[in-house]
């Protein structure tokens, strides 16, 4: 075999104990741990996570990749041209290369482009993707609202995607998860407001880390630029009941065995 | 405090590696392991997740709780009726259980009905959700598909939810999730070929897990009763090629920006 495994792992939301045992191996093991971070100057939220679980320099190097949140491609050109180098560099000395991601890889991560361009890269590179526990586990779990159970369907929209069909998807889907808000915040809001929804949604920053944000009365929010973490869920709960409320019981359980 | 915390626990997709460090510590720590499991002469997934990391008897209880999958009423009330009993036994006398979720808590679990009753059956009780690694990141780890990317959006449904609307969902959603397809295979069968999408669909059983089983082309299945932990994704990955494929990196880069 030419090149090590290229690795993609997922370190989670935000609290280091939410890394797996096989996230934390695969750190560990590593030649090289990649960290991803927005701009030169700031933190990355990875190497917050993982900071404490990895080696020590320099027994093992840890290289900070920019990818930077903007408008402008040939700034994303750029950047992953330098990440290309740098990458093909240590990949073709055989080195073994841990990228982490947070959340989980699969969704909506920096990783899945390096995981698409590798193998035109590197011939015959494997790679392989440690699955993490994504902000849409760590969001219930803050905010004591489960996502869906029974034949509740759940749409998770990255935002910017359109308000007419914002609306459209609030009044189908029981749990809406609107992903990467970032400046649509007012649209979402909007939107939220003429399907008389706005009750019903939550708005969380960093769940889970230590600089989480929950606020459960959207009207408590200026309709600011949203951190690029921050998430909204909206959630119907109209067709549950299941073991509680004012449902029949029989009708729940009809409900939740034609569902399990 | 006169009662314990009760914890729901997710343990994963099946690779006990991908248990979290707070779920070993949430489940080592506890007096009482609640156990899910089908029948009571099947195993319990859960069990064969955590069996290598929790207490030994006597030290900590392991209390298998059977709820079967019916569409019967009758057998949901007595089985949520005897776990009660057994649970509320349990906490009044102040333990603490950390209940076993596969996956995790808030995505059509179990526990989510728990999570519901507890507080209305034992007021006062803090109920804990420790997030774990779901099926919905395992597939894609363990298919090497990612769920999505850029702007690309997600729908999860549960089967069981009619096939004239799964074909507008497909139609509509860059990603369909299928979950607890159970006895609706011809019906998402039918749908896939309706829309074209058959050879966009793949069927995966218990990703990370020792039985894990997946199926590239669903012509190989016949439309059997799938097992309760099989999901069909379908991706359709219009819109993807980020840094691969034919469309040109400006458009593509240009997407990449837009949706980070």
């Amino acid at each position: 075999m030419k090149y090590k495994t290229l690795y993609g792992v997922g370190v989670g939301p935000g609290a280091p104990d939410l890394l797996t045992l096989r996230a934390i191996r695969t750190l560990r093991r590593a030649d090289v741990v990649v960290l991803p971070r927005s701009s030169p100057y700031g933190q990355s939220v990875a190497w917050e996570i993982v900071k404490s679980i990895v080696r020590k320099a320099p027994q093992q190097e840890h290289l900070f990749l920019t990818f930077p949140m903007s408008r402008e491609p040939a700034r994303h050109i750029d950047a992953w041209n330098l990440a290309f180098g740098k990458l093909g560099e240590r990949i073709e000395r055989g080195l073994s290369i841990a990228f982490a991601t947070e959340g989980d890889p699969s969704l909506y991560s920096t990783f899945i482009y390096l995981q698409r361009e590798a193998p035109l890269r590197w011939p015959g590179i494997k790679v392989e993707v440690v699955p993490g526990v994504s902000s849409i586990a760590a969001v219930p779990a803050v905010t004591g609202v489960p996502l869906a159970d029974g034949l509740e369907r759940i749409a998770i929209i990255p935002a910017g995607y359109g308000v007419d069909d914002l609306i459209d998807i609030f009044q189908r889907f029981d749990t809406t998860i609107l992903m990467k808000i970032g400046s649509e915040m007012s649209n979402i809001f909007a939107a939220l407001k003429e399907t008389g929804l706005t009750d019903k949604a939550v708005y969380v920053s960093k769940a889970t880390a230590s600089q989480q944000r929950i606020v459960r009365d959207l009207r408590e929010l200026t309709p600011e630029r949203g951190d690029c973490f921050a998430m909204i869920i909206v959630s119907r709960k109209e067709r549950t009941g299941v073991l509680a409320g004012d449902t029949p019981p029989e009708k729940v359980l009809d409900e939740l065995s034609n569902g399990h």
